[in-house]
């Protein structure tokens, strides 16, 4: 190839394609497999969402709404805001994407930590930006050095509460020292991708709240994981309408389809269903607390919709032995030993399962 | 606010939300609307497309495939190639956006026509390109004055043919000879978006045979045109793995939906339905020609969906007046005077409706 690539990309990882599920199962000979690894809704996703959907089928030959106005309005309504203050995108990727395009030049420095969702990483690197890497504490987020670390020249700090791929959280005391020492000129991305999972003391469950003091801060969330909307890719973030605005600039017009736009409103204000997947999950959490107890294992207590453990063995051996019993969870990278994976909370079976197959692998 | 967004984005346009036809309908008092704007398939998509969705409407809660695999492998099939040259996307819209991140530098030059699909200025100004502007000739792209501006410093040159928003062509004799004189080291993008409605004389309809010889060029195609699937958001760029792998780095990883991943295998293995729209195009073509031959008005021959044609009166007036006549079509920006407007080629009852109207506004 002679055509010359942005050098910026040289250090984003080359992406490896991964393969189908049916695929897996044909190569490894498996009837069934329990899939908890992508932290994906075990109850599907609203019944009401699924009517929507088939209610405008036939017009998805239009283009969708480019303002996206009415999952706007039902957005805003939930939480008593202003439907300027809203932003739909194709799931938090998008979001962390635009954000990057339109506030990172070249050399701009910003933070976060090492073990995280990693889209902060390669869309920061992509803009060229300099980042400086926190590592984490006990397995959560080190907020003293995050504040240590920020500066007047500080373009963005990326934070994830709970955090993906730890579950674990960081206070509302933290988030707001935090809040009140960077700088007005600094950018606070705070994405709360699992916030509908936690409930742990010191949460900072009304985080929306900060948004009327702090107009460099943006709340990230998404449908993909408790509402259960993952395969229609749609996330929305909450800020001030001048930032949403200048995000607006590099959105493509169409990011969010047509059946998706409907799914999401009736989705957004299920509240029957969405009840019922936190209690689930805080059933699935308590019972694999339990079996990590009973197998005497390491994990980190969770407020989100995954857990994650340290097996003590080479966790992509430990991966690949699960994944012949036909249980996919997912190895973690960054620890040191690399023995850490996550498992997502399941229904009650797929729970049963994956423990089953864990005992086995252990012991072998 | 305090925050500064980068420099690039000042030369792009801020965004301006549209309305939902609901609310245009209700505003002035329409019961019913045409809607001419957007290129869309006045047949609808195909139904098997349609079953598709309806079979895999349930698993929406999981992740789609990353690779896209088996839409892959059905483009692939289709047009007789590997896999691996083929990268569905988000809509033609994300693969420019890719396109642009991937590729330019800062300062890169890049040259495209001045009336031609805007997300190739608005994304090459993203990555702050230097923008060299071809205008058009007799309504066309001007490939001898393309081949003038192309340099060795020249990163991209976008190409659209047919082109949108006039419809006209370039023919395979200009095609192959711009290609044999574009360096290696440039890029050039072909936006195929309307290719499968074009079939005048000199059109070059084999153009994916290029891409054995260049690997320096890119052929990106869409669902939403001539396949109806506009509300899914699906597109495809067919071309050197290579070039892939390095616009694989900075795409989103789930970037196209599950249920959109479906309907568009189902709906490009559907031939029949193609050429049913195919059919109506084409009719829908001659009957708003000799309405217009009928109304004295000037007009671009069109290889693509839509028609351009020359109101002689101020574009904006004439799309308001025919708003309020319940015809929403589009008025084209960038020619002098502004007197241009593009219509959408509907149902034979929608062309009707439409050239009704435009007779009584010019009359007016």
């Amino acid at each position: 190839m002679q055509i010359n690539y942005r050098k910026e990309l040289e250090k984003i990882p080359v992406y490896v394609p991964g393969k189908p599920i049916d695929d897996v199962k044909r190569e490894l000979g498996l009837s069934k497999v329990v899939k908890l690894a992508s932290n994906e809704n075990p109850l599907g996703f609203s019944p009401k969402a699924r009517d929507a959907v088939n209610a405008i089928l036939t017009e998805a030959n239009l283009y969708p709404d480019g303002n996206a106005t009415l999952l706007k309005n039902a957005i805003a309504g939930k939480f008593g805001i202003e439907p300027e203050m809203v932003l739909p995108t194709c799931g938090s990727d998008e979001m962390v994407d635009l954000i990057a395009k339109s506030f990172i030049n070249c050399g701009d420095e910003v933070v976060m930590a090492d073990i995280t969702f990693p889209r902060y990483y390669i869309t920061s690197q992509m803009m060229g930006a300099a980042i400086k890497i926190i590592p984490l504490k006990n397995l959560s987020y080190d907020i003293e050095r995050f504040k240590k670390a920020i500066t007047a020249d500080t373009k963005i700090v990326w934070l994830c509460n709970p955090n993906n791929p730890t579950g674990t959280t960081f206070s509302e005391q933290e988030l707001s020292d935090l809040l009140e020492m960077v700088p007005a000129s600094t950018l606070v991305v705070y994405d709360e991708a699992y916030y509908e999972f936690a409930s742990g003391e010191g949460y900072p469950k009304n985080s929306l709240a900060y948004l009327k003091k702090y107009k460099n801060m943006l709340v990230m969330r998404t449908l993909s994981k408790a509402y259960g909307l993952a395969g229609f890719r749609v996330g929305y973030t909450i800020g001030d309408p001048e930032l949403l605005n200048v995000i607006n600039r590099v959105r493509n017009p169409f990011n969010v389809t047509l059946l998706t736009q409907a799914a999401a409103i009736a989705a957004i204000l299920d509240d029957e269903f969405l009840q019922k997947v936190v209690d689930n999950n805080d059933r699935g959490k308590e019972y694999i607390y339990k079996e990590f107890g009973r197998l005497g294992i390491e994990f980190a207590k969770t407020e989100a919709n995954h857990i994650i453990f340290n097996a003590k063995k080479d966790s992509i051996q430990v991966f690949e032995a699960l994944l012949r019993k036909g249980v996919i969870i997912r190895p973690i990278k960054g620890f040191s030993p690399e023995t850490w994976l996550r498992v997502s909370i399941g229904t009650m079976e797929e729970n049963r399962v994956f423990a089953e197959a864990l005992e086995a692998v252990l012991a072998e």
